[in-house]
């Protein structure tokens, strides 16, 4: 809402909605299909699937059956954030209550003519979806029974819960495989575009890390944000093959003042810092790619760090208060730093406590990680909780799903270099890891990554 | 609420709760602990955590930092069902939006003092949660800065959110190792306790199927689910130790009339004709423990069947429409019957459609499972949607997390025996499995499944 001036309006319900690509969806809610024409892409999609697969194109008008769209129902729940705009929705975006994260890579033998049509395809897609609409206009029971259905169902009767669908380029996109530059673009890679470093304790299982492409879903219902990924991914079908995805709830950071500051699963604060969608300044300082950096086609998108990392919860629960909090910093009540004060309270370094000794130790989470002490920087946190069942020594599976955005990759490098001798290292370990290039948002009519094919 | 008349009054923020086991504990709510006692259990707790561990007990009052209580804020996140009451919760509840199912096994050279102790100890914590407080009167920040807290914290701030949190015992638990009979209640096993049969297509993995205890969480909020589990977990340390868990969302279920019928991974209504919490009468016949039935101790109780059933969507996606609505026997759009009607209307079996054959497929699912086609047997249906994350071929690891209460377990093993030949066994796999006795609910000043050890 606050970073898409160049917006789409919300659809009122039965209204004509303006996809990417110029091809034009009618919708189709709670009424008959008024033919519709579905993306290229999407009636490739029904006909390339086997004998049971007819296309579902100009002739799905006509189609049997009730053609129920997705209703809306309360505030929350049909709260609607624009696909189209200067910035891609998903980063400033109030944070919604729950994530699936998916990373793909393009499967071989794709060309730039595949990844350009996916792009599109998952354009149309998405900025249906963002409004609480099924993926094509034939959806998820509009379409002739002799077909599959376009839209796979499980949101029917969900509003948009706020979903947002962000889009990025992994390293590997731009890589030449085996000397060839399939998709073009090998010219295009933004410098700082590298895989990580390896950094202290890394532990990365390459299964959950990486990938050519990577779709961050967040809405206010699981279900809404399943959907999503569930249904871009059959979209990518012999095009893009998902690699790894992540389900996270209980957001660990905040990006508006009125949300609380939600805890992680030590218990702690999380994100009490963070830069606010408001703070336009700090956004362009350190989040948004400005219009001199490097290269143009990336200006107004940013930079999106994963990380997946494992808390190792039943050693944590052991140690006393007082250290906990010495390993955060932070007073565990209202999450105030030890230096005093409340929990917007800036810390103090210099404050010393009895025996004088720093107030702050000086390995604390929050010192190492504070902006005074790292020249300035400041990234945007947009992490989640994650509990993927338990071990099978009987320990639940949990940690931080880690996602920040900055103007560069280098940013997160060097905070994560200075956090070396964090004292929190004990108790996490880094298992999944991967960096994309976040391009702009999408103009209405055109597709996500347009600017990168243009260039 | 319907289902628990001998319940716990709503704490208001501050007052006293009387926590199970006659022991009281008082609340720390935003001010300081005043004094309250820690159940023995949750001192055994801290104590045996090594030596970081002192005991939180007595002395806590005045312990230092600030104690903050949970908030209460919004009607939903608000909702606080009572623990104690004649039928556990978390059974005729109206079905809440997140799960957190836990299996546990008791640890090794543990007797029947160690059992009786942790579920005294489970109850007290669990009663203090589902009113939305930490899991003892020192809380998550209220105790010695020299011990661990009691509680994990993750949950600060947030309110009750519905949380019910419903406990079962597994036929291992009344197994008699090497000869012994080690809790001294074998002979109150119920006749009907036992071990699943194999079904036509099990495909069950040893590590999502029984256990000697269970867990089953379910709130508004996920955090405050695994909030629960954790704590519970963390609870039983040295005498039981958590075998296997699953989240999920989206319930699947509803148990009141004004729920919305939920959608399933198939994007299909499911549990349209589920028994609804106020057919006292349907509950009476299907659900509960009757006072006639044996054994006495699980009068007022149920029996509790979990199913981990793995849904092929990638496969179910491609079958056209049509296809996926005999299989089903219900229409997509709004949940009909083939034969005809709305969402509510009763299947009629006889009717024909275009050419003579049946509208509903005789090997539909919703013939195949219906009462009328099974002697009147229904069960109550609480199944939750489940994803977990990804398979390696890229396809998501997702289906149904099956939850039934009946009043005996033969009622769940006469409906899987009738759907051996049903049509959506081709687009399923059941990999988990368990059947759990839940005992009543317990009186206040009591614990859950104290009739057992009284018998």
């Amino acid at each position: 809402m606050t970073t898409n001036d160049d917006a789409l309006p919300d659809a009122p319900a039965g209204a004509e909605t303006p996809p990417a690509g110029g091809v034009s969806g009618a919708e189709v809610r709670g009424g008959e299909a008024r033919g519709g024409l579905s993306r290229r892409g999407l009636i490739g999609l029904a006909a390339g699937i086997g004998a049971a697969g007819l296309a579902v194109g100009a002739g799905a008008g006509s189609a049997a059956g009730v053609a129920v769209g997705r209703a809306r129902v309360g505030a929350s729940e049909a709260s609607v954030h624009p696909f189209f705009g200067v910035h891609q929705a998903g980063i400033t975006t109030p944070v919604q209550d729950h994530l699936h994260f998916a990373s793909f890579d393009m499967m071989a033998r794709t060309n730039r003519d595949d990844l350009i049509e996916l792009l599109q395809d998952w354009t149309y897609a998405a900025a249906r979806m963002s409004q609480g609409l099924d993926v094509s206009a034939t959806g998820a029971v509009g379409g002739s029974p002799e077909a599959p259905p376009d839209d796979t169902g499980e949101a029917l009767g969900l509003a948009a819960n706020g979903l947002t669908i962000t889009f990025g380029f992994g390293p590997t996109l731009f890589q030449t495989g085996a000397g060839e530059d399939r998709y073009g673009i090998a010219a295009q890679r933004p410098a700082a575009l590298t895989p990580l470093p390896a950094f202290l304790g890394d532990d990365l299982d390459p299964l959950a890390s990486g990938g050519d492409l990577v779709i961050q879903a967040c809405a206010d219902d699981p279900q809404v944000a399943v959907h999503a990924i569930r249904n871009l991914s059959r979209i990518a079908f012999g095009r893009a093959r998902l690699r790894w995805s992540q389900l996270g709830f209980g957001k660990t950071s905040k990006t508006t003042a009125d949300q609380a500051t939600p805890r992680n699963l030590f218990g702690f604060k999380d994100g009490t810092a963070n830069i606010l969608a408001d703070d336009t300044a700090a956004l362009d300082a350190h989040v948004w790619v400005g219009s001199g950096d490097e290269p143009a086609w990336m200006t107004g998108g940013s930079y999106l760090v994963a990380r997946k990392i494992a808390m190792l919860i039943e050693t944590w629960d052991r140690v006393r208060l007082a250290e906990q909090e010495r390993v955060t910093g932070r007073d565990k009540a209202i999450g105030a730093p030890l230096s005093g004060g409340q929990e917007n309270t800036a810390p103090d370094f210099a404050a010393t406590g009895p025996g004088g000794a720093p107030a702050i130790d000086a390995r604390s989470h929050v010192r190492l990680a504070h902006p005074d002490l790292n020249g300035g920087n400041r990234i945007l946190r947009r992490g989640y909780n994650y509990v993927d069942g338990n071990t099978g020594l009987g320990r639940l599976d949990a940690g931080l799903f880690f996602l920040s955005y900055q103007r560069s990759p280098d940013q997160f490098v060097a905070l994560q270099k200075a956090l070396a001798t964090d004292l929190l290292a004990e108790y996490i370990r880094h298992i999944g890891s991967g960096v994309w290039a976040v391009p702009p948002g999408a103009a209405a009519g055109s597709y996500v990554g347009a600017g990168l094919f243009d260039a």
